[in-house]
């Protein structure tokens, strides 16, 4: 199979699965979600995302009662149906099923929604152009939900501009990307964002602040502003598939490209470290 | 029939209708939705439900093509296959169905999803207890989008509280509930927050201002201070089924019944003016 899908027990073709109209993921977001790397059928970083899908649940409060254990074997049956060597797997815990009503339902089951397809990992020589929106994301941008709105149409106005990511920014702050985090090198200092409501604590960020600090980069958890985002001698964008993409332009402005031994050494250390670890 | 479901063409019990699980409004909550009340199988309101929908479709960008005429003639085959005299009709479309990237899918169709079933008018009489939240929703609550977690939590907490509704302030300024607006009475005046990016610019909200005009009751459209709630002579909940609930604690604290006959009195003009217009 080219991808699978898997819903409360059933597994089918993405295109093909279908799911009830009155899953509460279909008309509140109801639910959180993980997606993950998948090498050779290999799960990369399984606990870090299972940890951070525990904490999304417990801020919904959705009683998914399902243990790792069992969630992982259906993750690798669902992985080892389709042949790709390099996956992308997303899974998704809704609230349940019910008549539409704000409060929660009494005696539903949260329902499992599972993805898997073969997705390449990004290339991380080419420098990216990316552009600038301002941040108008809920409070809670730590738990990773799926009311994704302002990241789709960011990502959207992203790509009708030719870019590859939106940085967006509160009052000129700079928080993250529409499904990325960013990164910067300035003076052989690594700094980003604090991990506080306003950005999700990506797991590569955190894997690139460590090994970072491993390889004797001073890293500064303080947020930048766009000014100094302009003025970077590096930007990296990183997610689950991005692995440190640098950056070439700033909403139409040509920025970066003034550490490359350094940023090439980062990217190289994160690709052992993955490699490594699968 | 007690309930009905629709989707893209396919009627069936609301439990029993299925969508792909590929729809983006299940994991992006990438769509809208307007609900309307139904009395003896008409629309209340139909026109101002239809502009703001077709207002939030806009904002997403999502190209619904299909007419006025054409959506009524579903919304009213689907009202006519339920028996109740008094329904609630909701409807939502989501940007089409695709394999999940955040940007938009190429060439997919909108998907129309539609639930309807028998929902009494909440009772006007009855003085309700009201919680304060703060409001950390995104910065577009104007659009009536399905990423509703926010009011999913709040309409929980409230209810978990014995109260009706949850009131969302920012530093302190009242925005309005989880799903429904706040009005406030005082020394005559009716005041609600204005409709800027903070709030729904709620349908039933809007006949009220409109009624008090009518009456002779001067209108404020300025935000108020959460001090001021405490201090109102009445606050009033108005939402589609929400005919203006009258209150009696905010918080834990008694509130209220300073201006029972101007409140008594908005309420009647409203029932009059919603039963006479349909």
């Amino acid at each position: 199979m080219e991808n699978i899908g898997y819903y409360n027990g059933v597994f089918a073709p993405v295109e093909e699965l279908m799911i009830p109209a009155c899953d509460r993921g279909v008309y509140f977001g109801d639910g959180v979600y993980e997606a993950l790397r998948v090498e050779r059928h290999r799960f990369f970083a399984l606990e870090e995302h299972l940890s951070r899908f525990r904490a999304s649940l417990a801020f919904l409060r959705i009683p998914f009662e399902m243990t790792d254990e069992a969630l992982v074997a259906i993750l690798q049956e669902t992985v080892d149906r389709v042949e790709s060597e390099s996956q992308q797997i997303y899974f998704q815990v809704t609230r349940g099923s019910a008549m539409r009503t704000h409060a929660f339902p009494e005696g539903a089951q949260p329902n499992l929604l599972i993805f898997t397809r073969g997705v390449p990992l990004a290339d991380i020589v080419e420098r990216r152009r990316l552009i600038v929106l301002p941040d108008t994301r809920w409070g809670h941008c730590n738990i990773k939900s799926i009311n994704l709105i302002p990241s789709v149409l960011a990502a959207q106005a992203a790509k009708e501009r030719g870019c590859t990511e939106a940085v967006f920014h509160r009052d000129g702050v700079v928080t993250e990307c529409s499904s990325s985090n960013l990164l910067m090198l300035k003076d052989g200092v690594l700094r980003t964002a604090p991990t506080d409501e306003r950005i999700l604590p990506g797991v590569t960020r955190g894997h690139f602040l460590m090994l970072a600090r491993e390889l004797g980069v001073p890293v500064d958890e303080t947020a930048f502003t766009l000014e100094e985002a302009y003025d970077a001698d590096e930007l990296m964008v990183t997610s689950t598939s991005l692995h440190g993409l640098p950056v070439c332009e700033l909403e139409g402005k040509p920025v970066c490209g003034r550490d490359e031994p350094l940023l090439r050494k980062l990217q190289k250390a994160y690709r052992e470290y993955f490699y490594g670890s699968i």
